[in-house]
């Protein structure tokens, strides 16, 4: 999952699910495992899209935005999704942190034109 | 402002504010203003901490952690920070989004371990 756009996201008040982490060192099956659930994500009800970015020293941040916290807990317990986040605990992440958030208010440059 | 650990933040409610951006060809004094506004805001009552990254394509998020929405509207009104953030329209910026949030839950690895 690398998105380099900024999401065209609804009149607040939407969800936010902010998710920080530093990887371990080398791949093993990250990005591949980080590609399918970008696809699966999309195809959940109330998905809107992601926005994200890595560092090479290993610090990301990806940002999901959701329309209800019903599709954020949805996703949180979806199979293939709790099988994902299992790897991550063992193989993928040295620290993380997931923040779920309400967006009350947002602003910044027409994305639309 | 390059942050490159997670941010110790206190048991949720507590706001985040995700700034989402694309940056123009060139520093053209983005770094040195970068590193000042870090070191402005942290003095700001309520700021807890922030975390960043920029991918070299120029697309960028910072999430910036506040106790109170108070504190987000001083710092946003705050004089020096206001020429900043003009500099970063006209200059900086070829796309913005900020995005005000309440973080209702969070979960993650123990960061103070």
């Amino acid at each position: 999952m690398s998105e380099s756009e900024i999401t065209k996201t609804p009149r607040a008040p939407y969800y936010a699910v902010i998710f920080t982490s530093i990887r371990t060192e080398g791949d093993n099956g990250y990005d591949a495992m980080s590609d399918k659930m970008f696809a699966l994500a999309s195809q959940m009800e109330g998905f809107i899209g992601a926005e994200s970015v890595r560092h090479p020293d290993g610090f990301g941040m990806t940002v999901c935005y959701w329309q209800t916290l019903e599709g954020i807990k949805r996703w949180k317990q979806d199979a293939e999704h709790q099988l994902a986040q299992q790897m991550g605990r063992d193989r993928w992440y040295r620290q993380y942190k997931t923040r779920i958030c309400l967006v009350q208010e947002d602003y910044g440059t027409d994305l639309f034109e």
